[in-house]
């Protein structure tokens, strides 16, 4: 079977997606990320690793959040970054976006960082373009978000290292969550024993339980004696809608506030991929709270596309 | 009392406003920038002073020309710069200001310069900011814009270096300007014996003479004699309303000519913080003639924006 | 006569059209660029000889795919560029084109990319400022895009360096093609002896053939035995007006297919500006053929867009 991920040596090419990563390069990954974390506390935080490449961020959707990283990221090791905002540009004129992929790497652009609203745009770049060039899939549609799976992933991990020996709650919207089945996966790679998925029905994929996790909808039940809590973003346009009765009342029921967190371990860490709605799914008193990891995942979040980045302009061909 | 702009030592350690600046920091801005006057004129226009650290414009209202102006002295400075216009990215999904910021400093920003439609905002993050961050306020509603008043001021202590000995002449809208009361403040602290403000009632605020300023309404009363002559722009939106009979009016009564120039005196410099209304609050004869220093103003701007960020960088937490 | 080309010495101070370069000049240029061919396939891909100087893309009307080959080219040449979408922001507070270059200037940007909507706009700037300051055209209406033009050429001189013995056909809407009379003015330069345009009538100039054209107005006729084939880009907006009856009915009469290409000489090189119209003006079996040379002009572009900011870098006052 092709990976179409990785080159024929079995080293990472392209960040697609956290399924179909071997056990062995999301260690990669995270090691690698690992010694990225000192680089942005030095007094010059600067690597030479991509001195004179051309890192692309070419962001079919507007995401400054997500655009914003990569481009720290890609500064931090030196590259010259451009950032291209297609929605607004030559798409209007007609051009395909392989003409505009292939335009760029005829400028000699070196990797491209892409973001899509359509599921498997990423992917289909990587499959197109030349051998020396690498794609990063920054988010497409609700398909994958691999670096901030990975962020996830490496955060849980630097704050419980042993692995093998824990509990991890996801909770709120699994359904559009572009993360919450690749962190699934990946957690289960890294010998996580057990997963538990807190969510209203409404808000579940249908047989969520053969991802092989155990399904809650009570969180006074579901939070019991985990290590961490892995809140979901709740989408804005999901609160006024069919699936849902209203803020407040989610809030109510799955938002996490200091009363439900401490049926948690007393030392599990709490999550989120940001931006938060405070008061709907996350109360300010525990976002803001000793327990909190949401900042360090943002801190962290950088040292793991400087890490993805490295290691694939550093891939042979 | 404790001043929210300096550290414990009574170092600089974030620029919010002109008001509260000891006339010893004051004075270090201004010797600072006379200093990277220089740097402008070399061949390469670069020093190392924040090599590595990462400047971030946040733009919570658009303004092309304050942000250029903070990019070129970072990156003269070496620092690396982001641009975030956020009045158009996570604020819309209702993420906070102190959670925008506090995610970019875990990313180990260095730097905020915060632009904003309200008044406090600068002051507001500055507040909430780990004790290593510098916050430098780009303009907060009608509050302050501090590098434009240091600019300014700068300006007249250049081409006018005995301020003990000096006539200046605020003209136009002073009730709407960000600018002109940081000035006078600046001014009198400077040692400017005579400051003259010149506007119709309308523009001007109430009781402005216990700021220590004489007031006029007749431009060629107030412009007698004086050494400078430091025009206010008029915001379009003025115009047309109850303030103001029309734009010709207006020309015709404050506008600066040649004619009316001639009243101060044959060596007084014309200033103006651009972007000029010609034909409107200044004639293009005065504008672009020999006592005009509105060019050098925004050289000068330059210098100090860079001089303000590497006080801010090197003062110890 | 006066070149506003060419300083005193002769050398270039502004590239603004290719109408008004000397031969020697022109031969500088294709020359330089060959020398910044080989910088594109470097591991490191940077040269030193623009360290210091900003570079500023001023762009009065949105063109990402122009703007980014600028960009790209600047930073190869280690400079600083700033970006402005001037249409923006200080164009709507009243301020005119040349208060915000001269700002721009004060601030001491070195080199000026423009790009406006009205023919002349580069002139008029390149007319008004300093003379240590270089303006480029980037575009300006309908007349004239020189670095586009320059680029075909290097193009074609690389795939076919003996120009003295070569036939050349544009194909098709050379009346609105920012381009095509340039490129005609510099392959007569240097020396190719016989220049084809093909197009219906509507899509001419009047009196074209006095440029020293051949004219046809059959596919099929005029590309037999040329060794180019340049392609021009059909604007969306011509094809459902008076000018033309549909997109398909062009393709048909109008759209390189290899067929049509057949005629000829086997070894043609294809060319296309970009953004192609596949389907319309080209068929994508030779957009993506043996023959095509669509991408490597895109390369060629940087090399050509370096060469010419290294020149004017190193033109003296």
């Amino acid at each position: 079977m092709n990976n179409p991920q990785l080159n024929q040596d079995g080293q990472l090419k392209h960040l697609l997606s956290i399924e179909g990563l071997p056990k062995a390069i999301l260690k990669q990954i995270l090691d690698t990320a690992e010694s990225f974390v000192g680089v942005a506390e030095r007094e010059v935080k600067k690597v030479p690793l991509l001195r004179g490449k051309t890192v692309c961020n070419i962001f079919f959707e507007n995401s400054t959040r997500t655009r914003t990283t990569f481009e720290i990221a890609a500064k931090r090791l030196s590259a010259d970054v451009l950032n291209l905002n297609v929605g607004t540009s030559s798409q209007a004129k007609g051009e395909s976006i392989l003409d505009t992929v292939n335009n760029l790497i005829a400028m000699h652009a070196d990797m491209f960082v892409v973001r899509h609203s359509q599921s498997g745009a990423a992917h289909f770049i990587a499959q197109h373009v030349a051998p020396h060039i690498h794609v990063i899939n920054a988010g497409d549609g609700r398909h994958s978000h691999p670096t901030q799976g990975l962020l996830d992933v490496f955060t849980i991990r630097r704050y419980k290292p042993d692995m093998h020996n824990l509990r991890v709650a996801l909770v709120g919207d699994v359904l559009h969550s572009r993360v919450a089945r690749s962190e699934i996966h990946a957690l289960t790679t890294l010998g996580v024993p057990e997963i538990r998925v807190i969510a209203p029905k409404t808000l579940l994929p249908v047989q969520v339980e053969k991802l092989g996790v155990q399904v809650y909808h009570d969180m006074h039940e579901g939070l019991k004696g985990v290590d961490v809590v892995m809140m979901l973003r709740l989408q804005n346009e999901r609160m006024n809608g069919a699936l849902l009765p209203s803020a407040q009342e989610y809030f109510k029921t799955y938002g996490l506030t200091q009363e439900k967190l401490a049926l948690a371990h007393p030392d599990a860490i709490v999550m989120h991929p940001g931006p938060m709605n405070r008061g709907v799914e996350i109360d300010s008193a525990v976002a803001d709270g000793s327990q909190s990891v949401i900042l360090p995942q943002v801190t962290y979040g950088i040292a793991v596309r400087m890490a993805v980045m490295a290691i694939l302009a550093g891939s042979t061909i």
